[in-house]
Order: structure tokens, then C-alpha cells, then sequence
């Protein structure tokens, strides 16, 4: 049927049945792998890195090659969009991501644009197509994308922030401004993710992570409206195999009933959230990915083991569940330990699923 | 009745029938006023504000000068119990808090006390005493502590955090030796808290800044249990008048029916949730203290008083609502802004109060 020969996170995103609960991690490549490690230091910087598709295909796969992972996600950076802008996209050591070139008036909001998928982000393509052929139907590759709320908030404050005061200052006393940024983030949003899938992408993710800073009314205007947009402007269909689409708000948890109205297969819970109580909440929907505390893996394999447990118990019988954490996985992690949380889910959840 | 001059505030906690709605702001003794910053600079350093109960008093006062406060809170430093407990805080520029001594292990933890309040922490009462002989009855003086959780992740961490990685490593691989540390300041915050009642604080608040961190189960395990411990070891009483207790987890919103639940007359709210949704849900339980997002006063005070009409209009008629931000002012904010606030909530509060 499918050329994948691991298909267990797809069949788990469109509620099929599965022999185990597929699981893949957020940032699973990245820096607590020393061959992480190894592969930036000959890049040099993070975003060569990420532009090299040769260097990006590198590390997608370097998880792989470690652990028996269900899905493969491309290596980039969630600031590739407002880079194909001309915002001027900088690593500053220990201070995170910035922009040379933020927006500040309406004459910068004006200058933006839908940057070219085969121009400016060429380079992104190269390395999902490349990743697709070395992966050779191994398991499916993700494509993925920072939602418009997200990528507006490093657009306007320049870089990471912690109260997000640029911003929303400027959602409140500017909304039609901001309006017409995240319009355009979300048309440039659909091409990229649709020209992701035409290159290889067997599913898409839509990372909201900064949607949680919102109230109820701000995030279905601001953020959920424009996902929204994102979800019913995409390729759900590839050469007759379906393209689930998993939408993620980070700290998101109270509008899970809003975020399953959206038209996606999928949802991300992070950690704060019961996944028992979750899948209550949003019923058959949609599927439910997560949700484990990053923070376990700091603790024992028989605590990994354990929560592990308690997680799977409390979603329960059958499919509709990918396991991951709730966040990406931090750079201090012991590599052993993600070891031993991917090994105890495949070898706990055989009991709910029937043969 | 009350020796004070303005109860609004502790009328609304106690779901009192009041003419306007009392608003007050966290942090509202802070960076955004000139006066508080020329105190500061008076002080030399921060902790030297803290512990000169002249200077906490006059910056204490100071919002009241400007602005129609319902209440004042005193100026203090939530890190007062762990340094009291000779952890060495100290604050770095532009870094926040530290500890030279943080809890590294069980000798560590073995070493915590439960310090003295007419010692180790007599200046916090010297300056809640002459706050109140200074308020002389003009509003009601709030006292506070942080929430048991929140100090240990500061003690832990031996600063401020991104991730909890070491403080939830603890939890999640000793959680015997977190619940000691949790055991040993939810017995000093009932005697730190009772002391600020016995030297004048007219109602509590206990703020569980990093309550929202946990997932659901942890939160009551490791946060709310205690809070729980404390409220159940207060004097709710002083001289005949009731003492209201107010707790706030900020990024708890979708725990509020079990915080509702532990005793507590009010609860704070974050800005991510509606607070007429939030009425609904704790029904008469409790009254609720919130919730505008703080950067809505980044914008103009036409657009705030439209906010303030909003929120108001959410929570409907009748008393129970003190009027708040969602999380303390920022240093940047316009002081004629935080005034525009202040007024609109007055003003625009009366008709849901019946004569």
C-alpha cells in the first residue's frame, strides 16, 4: 500500500490501527547528540547548518541511525520565512535568534512579501527532497513551520522575548497592521508547507509556539484564525496517500475544543495537560500527539519507564496517539535516557493496541 | 465598621456588596515610576530597598500618591525566605536572581531551617508594621509570599529558569527530598505570612509564579498541596475582622475548579482566560482577582478603557471581582497609561454595582 516501511505515525495521525504507539521526538536532532554536535561544528554556524542540505540531511537522519524512531523531521529553523523577507536573520551566541531588520512601522510591514519557494527558499526544499531519498521510505519525514503569530512575535521584537510587550503593543493599539503581517506569513506559510509536501513531506506540523502568551479572544483572532487559513489552503493529498497535518499551541491546553474545530488531523498537547482528560475533551476529532515533560529525561531510565506508563494508561485502548514530549528535548539530556523513553513506548503500548 | 477609609478591596474578596470595582497592580511599586526608581537609586541596590523598612515604606506608598489604589501591597521580594535560610541571594544586573548556596543535594536539603521572624526576617515585619501605622487606614495593605514551588525552583535553580530542568530533575528522580524542601517552607510560609497578619497585613496573597510549569498531576502534588498546608495555618481572623487569602498560579487557568478547592477566598487570574468563563467555573466558591494582560497598557488609554469595558462586561454584576493585571506592570509602561487604567476601572465598573 504505502512505500513507507514504517507507516505507524501516519496510521496513528488518521486514527487507523497500529501495532504499537509510534513516537518521534521534538528536536530529536539536535545538541544532546554529540554527532549533533560533531556535524554543526564542521557547518561552523547554526544557520549554515540549516542552509546546507547535505548538512541538514545529515542530521535529520542522525536520530535515526541511533534510535527506533517513527518520523523523521526535516532539520531547519522555525526563522527561515522572515529570513526570505530580508529581516536579516542573525545567531547571536547564548541570546538566541535575531533580526538585523525587525519591523517597526508600517512602511517596514509594507516591504513584506511572499518569498520565492524555489528562490529564497531554495535551500529548504533541496533538504527536504534530499532527506526524502536518503530516507527511502525508512519512516515518514515531517515538514514543519512556525505559525504566524510565532513568527510575528520575533518579526516585531526582533528576536526572543520574554513579556512580548513590541508585539502585542502592537496588536493592540495597531490590530490592522498586524492583521496584514500575519496575512502575508500565512499565504507564505501555505506555499512553503504545500511546496514541502510536492518535495517529499509525508505529513506537516504547525508549530504555535508563542500562541500560549495570548487570552482566549487575542489567540483565536491572532493565531488560531491564521492556522486555520494555513490548514484549509494545503495539499492534504500526495500521489493518493493522505498528508495528516498536526497543529501544536505550546501552553495552548484551555482551547483544545477551539484547535480541534480547525480542520486538522492532529493536535500537540504539552505537558501541562492530562492526555486522558485531552482526548475526552476533543473526542474523535482529531489525534492527539505528546505529551510527555522534557524534564523526566533528566530523571532514570525506570522513571522514564514509569511515566511512560502513566501516559499511555491515561490515553488508553487503541489509536490516535503519537507519543513525544511536550517540548523539544533539551541539550543536557543523557542520550541513553531518550533511548529508554522511545524503547518504553513501543514495548508498553503493544497491550492497547489490539492484534 | 473598619478602621479603613477605602474596603472595596476586601469587600469584593468577601463577596461584599461595593459601589466600584477596587483595582489595584502588581508590581505597581516598581521600575515604571520615576519616584520608585529615584528611591532605588537612594537604596543603592535592590535588596537594601527590601530590607530598609523606610525605603519599602516609601516606595510602598508611592503608587497611593498617584493613582486611586484600592489596596497597597508590601515591597518585598518573594526570595526573602530562602536567603533567610542562608541560601545567599544576591541579584545580578540585567540577570535577575541568584543563590551562591543553592540546594545541590540531601545535606543540602537537610540543612534548611524554618528561620525566625523576628530575626532572620524581622525587617519584612518592621516594614509591614510601619506601612500599615503609615496607610493609616487609607487602603487595605496586602501581604505576601511566594508559593512553596516557586521558592524551590528559585533554590534549586539557584536563579530564575527557562526550563526547571534541575528543580523538576529533583522532583521527578527524589521526589522525597523535594517534598522535604516543600514541607520545610510551607511551615515557615504559614509563620511568615501569620507574622505580616499579627504586624498589620489586612489580606494575603500567595503567588505561584511557576505553578504553570507542572503537569496537571505534579501541580497538586507539588504546588497546590502546599498552598493547601498554608491556607489551612492561617489566622483568617485579626481583631474581629476577617483576613481574605488570595492565590494566584500564573499559566493555572485550567486548574481553577481544584484551586477553588483549597480554602483560598479569592483567585488570581492570568490574562489567557476569560474571567466570565472563569465565573462560571468556580461559580460562588471564590471571588477572582485579574485579569488584563499587562501589555494592553502599551497601548493608548483609549484602547485600554476599551479593554477594561471588555473585562468588565465579562465578569458581568455584582461584587467578587478585584480588579488587576494578569501578571505585574512592566518597567516600560507609561505612568499616565497605568493612571488611564486605573480611572477606567472605576469609572466604568459602577453600573454593575447596584446603589
Amino acid at each position: 500500500m504505502s512505500h513507507l516501511k514504517n507507516d505507524r505515525f501516519i496510521r496513528a495521525l488518521l486514527k487507523q490501527p497500529v501495532d504499537q504507539t509510534p513516537v518521534w521526538m521534538m528536536r530529536q536532532a539536535g545538541r544532546y547528540l554529540p554527532e549533533y554536535k560533531a556535524t554543526r561544528a564542521k557547518a561552523g554556524d547554526f544557520l549554515t547548518l540549516c542552509k546546507t542540505p547535505e548538512l541538514a540531511t545529515e542530521v535529520t537522519i542522525q536520530p535515526l541511525d541511533r534510535y527506533p524512531l517513527d518520523a523523521a523531521i526535516l532539520f531547519s529553523d522555525i526563522l527561515t520565512i522572515p529570513d526570505a523577507m530580508n529581516l536579516g536573520l542573525y545567531f547571536s551566541e547564548g541570546e538566541g535568534p535575531k533580526f538585523s531588520n525587525p519591523i517597526k512601522s508600517q512602511a517596514d510591514v509594507d516591504k513584506l512579501f511572499v518569498p520565492d519557494m524555489t528562490e529564497e527558499l531554495g535551500y529548504v526544499m533541496a533538504a527536504v527532497n534530499m532527506i526524502h531519498r536518503e530516507l527511502d521510505g525508512r519512516v515518514p519525514l515531517i515538514g514543519f513551520t512556525g505559525s504566524p503569530w510565532t513568527l510575528a512575535t520575533y518579526m516585531v521584537e526582533g528576536g526572543s522575548s520574554k513579556d512580548f510587550g513590541k508585539v502585542k503593543g502592537m496588536m493592540y493599539d495597531q490590530p490592522k497592521m498586524m492583521h496584514q503581517i500575519l496575512d502575508v506569513l500565512a499565504k507564505t506559510i501555505i506555499q512553503y508547507l504545500n511546496a514541502q509536501i510536492e518535495h517529499g513531506a509525508e505529513a506537516v506540523m504547525i508549530f504555535d509556539t508563542w500562541g500560549g502568551a495570548l487570552s482566549t479572544r487575542d489567540y483565536k483572532d491572532f493565531s488560531l484564525n491564521y492556522m486555520q487559513q494555513i490548514v484549509e489552503g494545503l495539499n492534504r493529498e500526495k500521489d493518493g496517500k493522505k498528508i495528516p497535518v498536526i497543529m501544536f499551541t505550546k501552553g495552548g491546553s484551555q482551547w483544545l475544543e477551539a484547535q480541534a474545530d480547525i480542520g486538522v488531523d492532529a493536535l500537540g498537547l504539552d505537558w501541562t495537560i492530562d492526555i486522558g482528560e485531552a482526548r475526552k475533551r476533543v473526542g474523535d476529532k482529531v489525534a492527539l500527539q505528546g505529551n510527555m515533560d522534557p524534564c523526566v529525561l533528566y530523571s532514570t531510565p525506570e522513571r522514564i519507564r514509569e511515566e511512560v506508563a502513566t501516559i499511555l494508561k491515561s490515553y488508553g485502548n487503541g489509536t490516535g496517539h503519537v507519543f513525544n514530549l511536550g517540548h523539544g528535548i533539551h541539550q543536557h539530556i543523557d542520550p541513553e535516557n531518550a533511548g529508554a523513553f522511545i524503547n518504553a513506548v513501543h514495548e508498553l503500548s503493544e497491550p492497547y493496541h489490539s492484534k
